[in-house]
């Protein structure tokens, strides 16, 4: 459903007289680029039940007109002023805010200069909806990105890795990237080798990377705005027989929960298969995070695949499924994949194998 | 000065109770860093004049307790509710905040479990100073950056650029920073070849170099969290007569800018200095931006080098010069340097020539 139209059914829905988003270099809205389509680092808008109206500064008038063709565009120096002139003249006394990113700064401004207006701030579950299944756009974005991403690790996984630092691995693979056309990483790129894969999310240090240890490489690219997330865990040289055995625990719960899915599914349900196949394996206390997340504009975004969630997957929605088993002073192994739920179940968008992977 | 005797100065002269500072995944606090060595992604932190508390949730427990030894951790799952129970307990009743970094939700949720509390927000330039002077380990880990980013570049231009695209340009000068140690960039690398030149941020495209074209080249990395910023302009193949004159009068404003600094002048004098010598020149009109601004946690902090600012500049502080002529439809030209100023001048941290390069 066009977003616009969503915003309008909470407008309604709520009671209020419109919703008003913003975006700046300190807390950036993606929900104002998907509604909206500005992709610059200043500005707000406000959307109401007949009107649809950008602020911005003059380093983006042309820019704004060009990525914002339903919405009027004022160029302001005083942006403040200009927005709260509006709200004034068009009696809007009851505004929906995204309560996360809007600053006390700004809600102040706006407070002092209309002195009636109610701030109503939406609940995260009710933007969350708004960007959730993605169209057939949007899906082309993040199988490039997917793609693009996948083979750059392939690529990286045919040349040695033993004796390089996780941090020029990480840049590696970041280079491999860009050569193919990504504008850069969806996150940091996680590479954390020996004991340190023990911790799910291990920043790259200078370590280098020894024979015997598994490494894990947890990776995604941004193409055309969208983000890919993937892990692979690799041994470094023949795996012993306890990388073997928790390796081959983590694949079973990544394949069954691949394998549940379907549309109508919830969320909850699925990290509970995974969740089960690690417990029964004896490694339940070591699993810990949620098995997923969506994927897209941002690289963790609803759904959430969480023991919590009663969300239903349906079909468009794109997201992660990402069991791991992190044992202290050991290591750990994560497999993750990329998932696009389609009516004939789960299109996998991950495509480096997920099987124990020997690298020398 | 140490920072937690600067926020406490600020209460006693605000007449607050205390101040809190929030750093989360949606909006990170840079000064929360600064002040109490916490790198993680979710925390809040209340000063008061006898006190130093920090909130965490589980995944910090560890880290916040290493990092942040001055400060007493209260590690929670209900952070609103055990900062309301010791803001109430304490009574604080009026309360400092960093507000264009504190969010509508919180501040909401803090209202309404401490119902007498008055919230005030913090002038930008009230915390400004905080960071504006570097101590000597700060400027060693900025050293560090601005080294390995100058290398990296002087790597980078050693090697053929003609024919490849901007993004893989960009792609190999990041890759080059982390091979060197680097963590990462510190803004994305801007890289506009021909007339893309002439965007102050041109990011880089899958545009190709090409023979006799200008290319911006603007780029920095980090080390310990500490960021630099470093620009060069290059031709590639041999430059034409307009471009070598362009060039010229940059390079004279980038020269004469860097001649007046010492401590005690203001920002807006040095500004001067550099537009006066563009405008003589006959390019006015194509100075789009401020000179150039202070270095450190942050790409962009304080000083800020603009015509409007008087703040002085003293021993200690780092920042770039930075003037640029852009020439819509032709191109543009920016010459950056990293500058860190001492007693006895100005220290150039940023290494690459900035005559006019001429590269294959």
């Amino acid at each position: 459903m066009n977003p616009i139209t969503v915003i309008r059914e909470r407008i309604a829905k709520f009671g209020l007289d419109g919703v008003l988003f913003n975006t700046s270099e300190v807390t950036r809205s993606f929900n104002l680029r998907y509604i909206s389509g500005f992709s610059g680092s200043d500005a707000t808008i406000l959307i109401t039940m007949s009107e649809l109206r950008l602020f911005t500064d003059g380093r983006y008038k042309l820019q704004s007109k060009e990525e914002c063709k339903d919405f009027q565009v004022h160029v302001t120096r005083d942006k403040i002023r200009s927005i709260s002139n509006l709200l004034l003249r068009k009696n809007i006394k009851r505004l929906g805010l995204e309560g996360n990113r809007i600053s006390f700064n700004l809600v102040s401004a706006l407070q002092r200069s209309c002195r009636d207006i109610e701030l109503v701030s939406f609940d995260r579950r009710n933007l969350d909806s708004l960007r959730i299944r993605k169209d057939r756009s949007e899906i082309e974005k993040i199988v490039c990105a997917a793609n693009i991403a996948s083979s750059a690790c392939s690529d990286l996984l045919e040349t040695s890795l033993s004796g390089f630092t996780e941090i020029e691995i990480a840049g590696r693979l970041e280079f491999l990237f860009k050569k193919r056309g990504a504008s850069g990483e969806s996150f940091e790129t996680i590479v954390a080798s020996g004991s340190r894969s023990a911790l799910p999310h291990g920043m790259p240090t200078e370590k280098r990377v020894q024979l015997g240890e598994l490494l894990i490489v947890d990776f995604g690219c941004m193409f055309s705005n969208y983000c890919s997330d993937e892990t692979v865990t690799l041994v470094v040289g023949a795996p012993s027989s306890q990388q073997k055995k928790i390796h081959q625990v983590v694949y079973d719960a990544h394949q069954r929960a691949l394998d549940c899915l379907e549309a109508g599914i919830r969320c909850c349900d699925v990290d509970a298969v995974a969740r089960k196949t690690i417990a029964e394996a004896g490694y339940g206390q070591y699993f810990l995070h949620s098995l997923g997340h969506g994927v897209g504009l941002e690289v963790h975004e609803a759904p959430y695949l969480s023991p919590r969630s009663k969300t239903i997957l349906e079909e468009g929605m794109v997201f992660t499924i990402e069991p791991g088993i992190y044992v202290e002073g050991f290591g750990g192994v994560r497999l993750e994949s990329l998932v696009h739920l389609t009516a004939s179940g789960p299109e996998i968008l991950s495509k480096v194998s997920k099987g124990l992977i020997s690298v020398d």
